[in-house]
């Protein structure tokens, strides 16, 4: 299958190469970008005149950019958008999303993957990671949607060794059934929940086992001020340090994506950089809970590498990564009372490239020989106009509605707004569903 | 002409009223909201089987609500989306926004505002209050584009007795010419810009001006530390004190509309709650110019009547309310460290019932006698997937591009995403080509 893309205008996002295209043309070849470049002497149709080209995009009035990743996110949860909400952390948690994930069935999370799939088709991501439990139904679902999934066991253990054997276990079986499947579009990783709610000997063997594996590590980190205090008054150092004391950051062998490190001090900061830790920034979520101000900029001054994620539909309640670029913008300027601080193109770069190359290396920007991720945003509209700079109008005015394409993979997904790898209605239907059967089994609880 | 619109879920925003409708329908005669009610027993069918209806809309799988009202931009700036971002106040206001604002023609500002009418119609809002110049061309636009609009001309003095008579004449006119035009869907304000742009005795004057005019005034107070920091200095008080000495905020005869706020002390707020002034918070522009959090719990604890504003393009860069409404509950959340501040239907109010009755006491809600200026919100949508509590879906989950049909004063201006009023093409494209140009003469000077 070949796809030729022209007349585009192309955020490549490769942070070495060729920046922007105001008329370019890019080839994909079975499921590899094989070619890309200026198309004002109209390469593209003598391309098209020479070779044999399965399908030809004419992408007049529409950005071609690297699809994005989400790191972080509980896709099952997507039948819990607006559950619960304007509600204090702990009463949110322990009185209405425990009592309800624990009514969840394997089918609840079968649809809630599969919709929070078609959701992120029609916003702009093709590339997420995960941390939740039933993660087979997940991957079912990634499978089917045909987008990229990198797919964690959620492990709580609260020092419970024989617990613990279990979690590491599952998460074990995760890595063996679906590492690399879907052509590679389906890769794993361990998921020790948090310092807090797992021992650090727990996270430390986590770690070793992803290492054994050759898969990375997702966890949350310093989400809340209660985690930082409670570390400090249990083990007298913060999230960040005690687990350093286990060389849980050494990203020698495997990726670490810490989610959320909104506490996190400047050493912890250095440490991260030092280290090569991916972070993972959650905005919406982290206002919604009234978590706090992630030190961003911070971060991205030090050189950590910093992406973006939506967290579960329950806290954001979306998974619209137009809408996460935006409020990160946003916040780190109000939060830091500067105007210049997190432009909009280091905003897209953690969208694209920065997410993307931690889920898998040949994603996250347009270049030869890389993987055939990307999405068109559509030009043609009334937020978009004028577009002055590409990144300030993919940041500030355009909408996760405004993609038209997607292809992953080298397969288109949707194409023109029309989804074609999924009955959107079904999904829908199928997800209401659950979603309200799932509320009466708690509610009865 | 008359609509019945059936089938629908009703949030009525009536908060002396029926609340919420869950199968209800609504009956527009002429301009007027005649019928509202439950649906459940066919009552809509037997209606229209009694009385000749024009035109029946069946709204199965969307919200009904009133349009959504945003109570502070400047809509000829819409040519200026994304024109400068990531700067400094002072730089991008001095050495980007003045210089391509003095190169601004009529022609321009007609195209802008017609652009921004249609994103507006596009993203759900059927009322805006506006300060700018070339005021003649916005409400030309307003006109055409049959949304409702409450104009002011933006007066800037600088303590120049001369200049203060010439600018209060501009505003004189544009009172005198629109007032109630297209059937009252313009009304007018006087626009004094800010406390520190103008003299205390020319503020005060414009009020003077307003009351004799039975119209309302519109202001800036408050929005940086900068201006708190000058009022000090130079009077020894804070702008609201200032003004009130000059007995400015009183709204027994005209309403007052200050923008921004951001700056308040709680005996500002108090002062604000017993003088009946209402305030349009702008939580996107005050983030991007990081300008700071205003206390809008408070103000709504003390009483005070928020609403919500975009401000102009180039601070924001859209005019979509749904972005602001989220960004105003997530805001004030992390801003007071309390998930519970700001809940959701609260933000809806400030949209709606809040925003709608400083423009028109007669629209903000769905009640007999009300004009009928509504939207209805698609719900066949990925995004849309649960919905457990409408008002949370609206706030946290709904997007502007979820808005499927508007009408205003009783016409339907989009029906099923298509765009009755204007030709959305000839709108774009001369909007991009007034924009381009603009930039290129401002770039000359």
């Amino acid at each position: 299958m070949s796809i030729l893309i022209k007349n585009a205008y192309i955020a490549t996002m490769d942070k070495d190469g060729t920046g922007e295209i105001q008329n370019g043309f890019l080839l994909i070849e079975n499921n590899l970008i094989s070619q890309i470049g200026d198309n004002s002497n109209g390469t593209a149709d003598k391309i098209a005149a020479d070779k044999g080209i399965d399908k030809i995009i004419d992408a007049k009035g529409a950005i071609l950019m690297p699809g994005l990743s989400n790191t972080h996110t509980h896709l099952g949860m997507t039948l819990l958008r607006g559950y619960a909400d304007d509600m204090a952390l702990k009463d949110w948690l322990e009185a209405q999303i425990w009592p309800a994930e624990a009514n969840l069935t394997a089918e609840d999370v079968y649809w809630g993957s599969l919709l929070g799939c078609l959701e992120m088709i029609r916003s702009g991501t093709t590339a997420f990671c995960d941390m939740y439990f039933f993660m087979d139904e997940t991957a079912k679902a990634v499978e089917k949607a045909g987008i990229r999934g990198c797919l964690s066991y959620g492990m709580i253990e609260f020092g419970d060794v024989e617990k613990g054997n279990k979690e590491i276990a599952v998460n074990e079986k995760l890595v063996s059934d679906w590492q690399g499947k879907a052509n590679g579009r389906i890769t794993t990783m361990f998921g020790p929940h948090a310092p807090n709610t797992c021992s650090q000997a727990f996270i430390a063997r986590a770690k070793a086992a992803a290492e054994k594996a050759g898969v990375g590590v997702q966890i949350h980190v310093l989400e809340t001020e209660a985690e930082l205090n409670y570390m400090k008054e249990n083990f007298d150092m913060c999230s960040v340090h005690h687990l350093d004391a286990v060389d849980f950051w050494n990203t020698s062998k495997v990726p670490v994506i810490a989610a959320h490190c909104v506490w996190m001090s400047d050493g912890d900061i250095r440490l991260f950089a030092e280290k090569g830790v991916t972070v993972s920034h959650n905005p919406i979520s982290n206002m919604k809970l009234a978590s706090g101000i992630a030190p961003i900029q911070k971060m991205l001054d030090a050189g950590v590498s910093v992406t973006l994620g939506t967290d579960g539909c329950a806290s954001n309640n979306t998974l619209n990564m137009f809408e996460e670029m935006k409020t990160a913008a946003l916040l780190q300027k109000v939060g830091t009372m500067s105007p210049t601080a997190l432009p909009a193109k280091a905003v897209v770069e953690m969208a694209t490239i920065n997410g993307g190359r931690v889920i898998d290396k040949q994603t996250g920007a347009l270049k030869v020989g890389n993987k055939a991720d990307m999405i068109l945003v559509d030009t043609n509209k009334a937020n978009a106009a004028p577009i002055f700079d590409v990144y300030s109008h993919l940041v500030y005015a355009a909408a996760g509605s405004d993609v038209k394409t997607m292809i992953v993979d080298g397969k288109i997904l949707m194409e023109d707004y029309k989804i074609l790898v999924l009955d959107e209605k079904e999904v829908i239907e199928k997800a209401n569903e659950r979603a309200h059967s799932l509320a009466a089994r708690a509610q009865k609880c």
